[in-house]
């Protein structure tokens, strides 16, 4: 099975066909006879299984245990919250029949887990010391969508989604931000993606929440993922659920609530920033393995100072080696097509001269080093490259948001500019609408308040400074 | 909320109750609207995590890479192997509509992956350089079961399935019996479940299978539990999926196959073999919490002291304190119920006498120790109670299995006593039939092959010797 750089289209030419040319040779994902689904192969699960230990790691220090929940969701229980259902219901793959049998009621596949979760909580929150409940649960999701893409929109999820309960506004208020701040950061530090964030406008919040705030990331191309969001609910579930506590002084009051949630959308993100005509580019800090070891002979004097140097690396630095009989060539362009973040070459001739040849992913970068040092120079040279990583992304994430506050100028740029534009919004839906229809351009979130000057749609007095763009 | 033990129904009384008892008061499992289906609450998901944890480590250390298949298997393609379906087809949920259309083919939701797995390995496996195949799936499947008790049998079941191909039979073999083995270390040295292993016979076999292997744990009430089975398919569904591979001399070969599994029934196995009256019993190497410390006054002094001895104890035993307000009897009750293996109690008074109490949760034996020697006392007390459950549980186990030739006493020992009895049998189906009809019980394994004597059922030559049991 040749696998050759050249089976993957020109990114510049044709960014969706780039995009699943990556991730099919990558080995990322396969596809089945189940349209819609994708088969996560086991590079592909690495990533993820990296994430989660992470971000898995991140919650339960502050405090989140978890769950699991039923997968499946009586209509009558998916009908209590009508914002909710009304949200979904388009939307979710339904059991009728269990074996033989037609089922009495039919049953959703979570799309979510709200319901589940205040049924839940209606039965375990019975007073103040009940609370908060910092709950998170790893599962899949299933959403009927009709045009499906690997990792960005697929009819079957793997994500996580936490639910939480507090005695106080104040509390569930502070939760929902604390939770969007793991994921920047985590999309920041760990993934190296620039990302915005602020709240989603009414009509883009999540179904039934009273406030969404959400991580924006902006893929090569311009065009918006959005990468995790979290919501603050108020106390709609709650009442709807009847889900109430006895206070310290002895009254009924209804708790406060939140959800948030990341996906394996993550992984189309990563892919959609960083990577190129190569194939994949993971940032270090992801990488399933870090360095990958090319012997260019297979000669045992080969093997064996390349095994020197993989000991003298600390265990946090994965790696392996490529000892199959394929080429040089052969081996180079597996290493870059799964973006392992350095390769390091070495032959007979550096051998004598007590060199090796490190290759950064990222810039293709041939490094030389004594070979004495190697082991040094790769631990110092990962955070090089997950730090480059992320400021050449910023750098043209930056390059492409446009601030305009004149109508003409933005739906010129919206027509002839990818990205992001930013822009004085009054606030009204109905600006909102207009400029989805005469740009097709949506709202990202908002980034700030702001009555200086006028909204750019309408001319009304501003109130926000609002992201918009296209969107995944 | 006060939980008291006295919730507990009496194990010997009514076992059924006691086992949902134990579940529910030791915040296991809570229900939902969703029949047939449990809410796992943290405390039970806990322990899952502990159980994935160890055992992903066992795959991954023996090759294994985990892979995410689609949960949906159209039914086309769950139609392909006929031996497979017909044992499957009568008890799946079915999808039959997707938003609020009519799906065009219906879509089960996979009860075990062969036949997804199968599709997939059709498509990377081509040479004998693509083999072995080494995968494993952490996933939930669903079975529409009528009768369902929480980790027993449910409609959801939390499981992993390993699937693998081989390039010889010797090869795939060796691997149903090296997982077979994984399965049996597992239990014995980590669940302290002294287990039975041997072969199923072809009529309680996988469906689908040349031959399937088993762990059979016996319950406290003498009732066989089947925690986990590792099958070898032989050639039979890479020839339906028309799976092949080039070999060494450029031949067109069939792979060997294999697939197996546990799941979170295990959870439930640990529950009815090692608990009692007060609630769970743990095995110290699959609790969550290893020690709960508890101050009998919330003085300073006596948390400060608690603290100095959980900082000297080694990091793999994990603790909590608990500095409720509740009563020190509550809390006793409390860590009994959760089975957490050690409580470490200090008041006043034994700070003076500069001694601790150790409970112990399986025998619930006080020790007294010198306060100086807590820690060490504490590590070495632990291996001391998993070595002690095992050996009990053995002794107890062995005591129920009655070895028998004769078909009367046979059939009155299945009447009068509960357990396990290990017979003579020729390998017919209607001597297997004819158990089943006149005692109810089942054949659990194949313990051996034996041609000492003759079949306890017809009289005929024996060829086996086996174990015949009722089942959860």
């Amino acid at each position: 099975m040749a696998k050759l750089v050249t089976k993957i289209t020109d990114r510049d030419t044709d960014f969706a066909t780039w995009y699943t040319d990556v991730v099919r040779e990558a080995d990322l994902v396969s596809y089945s006879s189940m349209k819609g689904s994708m088969i996560i192969r086991p590079y592909g699960y690495a990533i993820w299984e990296k994430m989660v230990s992470i971000l898995d790691q991140e919650f339960k220090k502050l405090g989140h245990q978890n769950v699991q929940m039923p997968m499946f969701i009586p209509e009558s229980l998916l009908n209590i919250e009508k914002e909710h259902v009304s949200g979904f219901a388009p939307e979710v793959a339904w059991v009728t029949q269990g074996g033989n049998t037609p089922l009495e009621e039919k049953l959703c596949i979570r799309p979510t887990s709200e319901v589940l979760f205040c049924e839940h909580f209606k039965n375990i929150i019975k007073s103040y010391r009940d609370l908060p409940v910092l709950y998170n649960q790893w599962c899949t999701i299933v959403r009927w969508e009709k045009t499906t893409r690997p990792f960005l929109r697929s009819r079957e999820i793997l994500w996580q989604e936490g639910h939480t309960m507090h005695k106080t506004e104040e509390e569930a208020r502070k939760e929902t931000l604390q939770m969007l701040k793991v994921y920047e950061d985590f999309q920041r530090n760990i993934l190296a993606l620039p990302v915005i964030v602020g709240r989603k406008t009414p009509k883009e919040k999540f179904a039934g929440a009273k406030e969404t705030y959400t991580i924006e990331a902006m893929m090569y191309d311009g065009v918006a993922l959005q990468n995790g969001t979290s919501h603050y609910f108020g106390q709609g579930f709650a009442k709807c659920f009847g889900i109430e506590f006895l206070d310290e002084e002895n009254h009924l009051q209804t708790p406060y609530q939140t959800s948030w949630g990341c996906s394996t959308r993550m992984i189309g993100g990563v892919i959609m920033t960083h990577s190129d005509n190569h194939g994949l580019v993971l940032p270090p800090n992801i990488a399933p393995i870090m360095v990958r070891f090319i012997p260019i002979q297979l000669e045992e004097s080969i093997l064996n100072k390349l095994n020197e140097i993989a000991h003298l690396l600390p265990k946090e630095i994965t790696y392996d080696m490529d000892t199959s009989t394929k080429s040089p060539g052969y081996k180079f362009a597996d290493a870059e097509v799964k973006g392992i973040p350095i390769r390091v070459e070495l032959g007979l001739r550096d051998l004598e001269q007590e060199t090796v040849t490190l290759v950064r992913r990222d810039t293709l970068e041939k490094i030389q080093v004594p070979i004495k040092d190697a082991a040094k120079e790769i631990e110092s040279l990962l955070p090089v490259i997950q730090k480059d990583m992320y400021e050449r992304a910023l750098k043209r994430r930056d390059s492409m948001i446009y601030d305009t506050n004149d109508w003409e100028e933005f739906k010129n740029i919206s027509q002839t500019k990818p990205g992001f534009i930013l822009t004085n919004w009054c606030g009204d839906e109905s600006c909102e609408n207009k400029v989805k229809e005469e740009t097709g351009l949506k709202s990202r979130c908002i980034k700030e308040e702001s009555t200086d000057g006028v909204c750019s749609i309408c001319g009304k007095p501003t109130k926000y400074r609002i992201y918009f763009g296209k969107q995944y």
